[in-house]
């Protein structure tokens, strides 16, 4: 919060304006008294993103200077989340793990229910969060469709596909002649995935299915994506999901799924998703759910009947520095 | 959170009791589901706080069974306090920067002042904090009064003394033959200033005045101790306070000074109260304040008009491994 609250002040700004500005001058940029300027900018001097001149008390960027506009956005919009989304629901961590349920969402805004529904009704959750999104999916779609094998002209159902933008992608990015797809969600989606689809031009190759995944998987399809969807749910919801698309598929069908995962060795210091995405999931998003190793989600692919061909992980030189999370593509294979 | 929720749903103690628990028992003993329990415990095996048996599923303290109860104890204390009176505040950091208040007391608890008037008024946040206060206290009142020199037969007042437990410290520590302590803070506190005197047993060599130290300082007394009272303000109130009591003294009198410091070397990575208290007092506490080096509060005593006799940082080595504090004891004299 000291260094978001120094961009929120201004203070990053004016610097990059106007370097060597001094404590009374950023003072008057961010309407606050000099004093507590001084105290943010403390740890910022620490942690060298801002240098300090003792004797003229001037302040420049330091760390900061070098980090160009689009990942300083892109950074922004990480902790602008965290901000709203984490930072006071984590307060009720214990009490959602033990109700299974979002507890801060009830207690910060009176709402009963899921981070995903809290979106929907709530602009100062969903702005942040989806600025977030927007700059996640630009990384991790593309990634996700060179990774995976869609034989032209393919049937392919988009699990959970939500307003259907993923559908678009797999035709952007996947498209050949005779390729289909279809949006499978909660019924009230079908509105906007519709439209969505004539926007883009592509509601001759895209359709959408109304209904629950866990009451029954549409069938006779070629393909089946599922991306960003398992780490919502705990194991046997996980389970459930994969042997209801197993059973909805015809030998030979495949499945792609897109799920962030620990590191196999969780000691691994360099990766930070065991700091954050526990308590994101089970705190803050769902009450429920989580990450696992890229073994545990092959094992559980495996569990519900699926051959694993294909498991990689997204390589960490490869994502933006700021990147919370690591993804990984499992590809698997309905066998007779 | 996770590691404190960890404690809160009990789990700590469970696998003190009963090493080898694996997540479905902890989930019993925690009244949670197992699939959260091992996701909050994946960062408690990352930090080495417990260990995983992955074949067996079981669960053993690692770290933290080397922790004596004591530690533990105060650890949490640290924990609980940073819960109840920084996590959900600090979301309302650059509002508390802009109007010098604690904006997160007004949003959460609809509370108009400081936190030591909001911890008059809130239990949930007096009891984490007390706690806490009574660790700090134990090591650093000892501390201070080894190193201050208070002349046998002194008349000492202890500025903003609250309710009494200074004076009282300063005769059971510095006691001697003709030795009086006055406390001196807002006339609210005498009443229980008073029965502190009397529960203590020192109501012949103590007494209280009530006043405001932003009007006057009391005059006549050779001695004068300030603790824990000048990072609560921005360097204007500290010179105000700092040259009030210099005008109260007679040339020869002394002024002794507790107060937390930040490290000369604003890059000492091993000191952490850079990180910490700038957004505690800004933000937390006062909407202003905060530690200065050890350099800036000689400077300002000098500034006021004294000639500083001694300065001195508590040893890191002292401190207990959890302390977020170091403090320092500044000791000056009004020459004539």
């Amino acid at each position: 919060m000291t260094l978001l609250s120094c961009f929120e002040l201004g203070i990053i700004d004016a610097l990059r304006d106007r370097p060597g500005l001094t404590a009374a001058e950023l003072g008057e940029v961010a309407g606050a008294k000099p004093d507590a300027v001084e105290q943010l900018l403390l740890l910022l001097v620490k942690e060298g993103f801002v240098a300090h001149d003792e004797a003229s008390g001037a302040y420049t960027l330091d760390g900061l200077a070098g980090v160009s506009d689009k990942l300083l956005e892109q950074a922004l919009a990480d902790l602008n989340m965290i901000k709203a989304v984490t930072l006071r629901q984590l307060f009720y961590l214990t009490e959602s793990v033990r109700t299974g349920t979002v507890a801060g969402l009830k207690e910060l805004y009176g709402y009963d229910g899921d981070l995903y529904g809290a979106l929907g009704e709530l602009p100062e959750l969903r702005e942040p969060w989806a600025k977030l999104m927007n700059t996640v999916t630009a990384h991790v779609d593309p990634w996700f469709f060179e990774n995976v094998d869609i034989p032209a002209g393919s049937n392919v159902l988009d699990l959970a596909g939500n307003t259907g933008l993923g559908a678009i992608n797999t035709l952007r990015l996947k498209g050949s002649p005779g390729l289909r797809v279809t949006n499978f969600d909660l019924p009230e989606k079908e509105k906007e995935s519709l439209e969505n689809f004539r926007a883009h031009g592509v509601e001759d190759q895209c359709s959408f299915i109304g209904g629950d995944v866990f009451e029954k998987v549409p069938t006779g399809f070629d393909v089946v994506l599922i991306k960003h969807f398992l780490p919502m749910f705990d194991k046997s919801d996980v389970l459930r999901i994969l042997k209801s698309v197993h059973q909805s598929l015809d030998a030979g069908a495949q499945v792609h799924v897109l799920v962030p995962v620990f590191p196999e060795n969780l000691k691994d210091t360099e990766n930070y998703t065991v700091d954050f995405y526990p308590s994101f999931f089970v705190g803050c998003t769902m009450g429920q759910g989580g990450p696992q190793k890229l073994s545990t989600w092959q094992s559980w692919l495996e569990e519900s009947g699926f051959q694993v061909t294909k498991a990689i992980t997204d390589d960490p030189a490869n994502l933006p520095p700021h990147a919370l999370t690591v993804e990984a593509v499992l590809s698997a294979t309905k066998i007779a």
